[in-house]
């Protein structure tokens, strides 16, 4: 069974776990708290060198870092993936833009604004750029989505799940999407597909979780 | 024949002229300085709304956007990108690493401190950041080719390429590569495969291009 080390309110986490939930597929999910550090422990460092979150244990105990290779090893050959060649790299061309050019500005506002006391001053240099480029990415997902249900094709691919992931959080990030309906239409669709997981969604509805040290079903 | 928008300094644009140098396929070579805001015409923007660079033009006028997407669109079916589902995987992951962990602290490096008169002093607030965030990006790389002679598997892929791009001129963004003996050995290496081009190489040398307006050839 495959084992994805993850945490709760990490986008990038959550991008594995509702493509999982989507497909019913069971896995181990072991929970990482990297506010805890517990990413940086040497025994999640020997499971995992990398020390970031998700990665994702194959039977054979080989790892699979990055959340976006992550959805595509888990979506090769379903529905979530499209087949055609074009429509393929339209799918990864997104989700590249999701690494590039959106993550790094709303999930770090997200992170810093939202999770971290006194982020707002430590980061202070930061967050007109994050703003700039975080709004500029929501400009394009809006002008794309207003006319297309999806961002690929005429039903949900990886390409959503990945943009999903920080989107529907962004106004932890203080990121207004009022100005953008086209985003807010796309973002109920993708909450009212089959099978849809909350951010927070318990553990025990979607998988069960065991420890890392004693190996106890914990959902 | 396919189009490629592109600019001889990029990073980006230099991935894909790499892989079709290696490929020997012939294409259409338009070169837009965003220099000069060539991107940013109404001209270029007819054809590529979304105004960055590269972008590939295929035969019946679909563009397709993201240096990575656009090196796995090509090099699909072909020795770059492995079959195996794993090691497919594991050249996504380094490419996503490349684009969102990389890239950004990297060639904005290279972007402000080498391209941009006052550069410096415009983003001084980001420079440490780049140089912390760059220096981790080499740390995992050096980690990594310390025991393998590509990223993935026995030859060099489309990930090899997306990171031989911005890395092998890392030094102009004020990065020092002399701490990293495994990095260096493998830009030789990537640099002695057949068919391969330096980022300055003459157009014609690899292509012909065109010039948008006239349909000429110019190389």
């Amino acid at each position: 069974m495959l084992t994805l080390y993850s945490m709760q309110s990490s986008g990038n986490s959550y991008k594995v776990r509702m493509l999982l939930a989507r497909m019913a597929m069971p896995y181990h999910l072991i929970e990482i708290d990297r506010f805890k550090g517990e990413n940086r422990t040497p025994e999640y460092l020997a499971i995992n060198p990398d020390g970031r979150l998700p990665a994702l244990q194959l039977d054979d105990g080989r790892m699979l870092a990055e959340s976006n290779a992550i959805l595509v090893y888990l979506a090769q050959g379903t529905p979530w993936l499209p087949e055609d060649r074009f429509d393929y790299a339209e799918t990864l061309r997104w989700m590249f833009f999701e690494q590039h050019s959106h993550e790094p500005a709303i999930a770090e506002a997200r992170f810093w604004l939202h999770f971290v006391r006194g982020g707002r001053e430590l980061r202070k240099h930061e967050i007109d750029q994050w703003m700039e480029r975080g709004y500029a990415a929501l400009s394009l997902m809006n002008q794309h989505l207003s006319t297309h249900d999806f961002f690929v094709g005429n039903r949900e691919t990886v390409a959503d799940l990945a943009l999903y992931a920080h989107t529907h959080v962004a106004p932890e990030g203080e990121f207004d999407l009022s100005a953008f309906p086209a985003i807010q239409r796309w973002l109920a669709r993708i909450a009212s597909q089959a099978a849809h997981i909350p951010l927070d969604a318990a553990h025990s509805s979607v998988s069960f979780g065991i420890s890392p040290r004693s190996g106890t079903p914990a959902g």
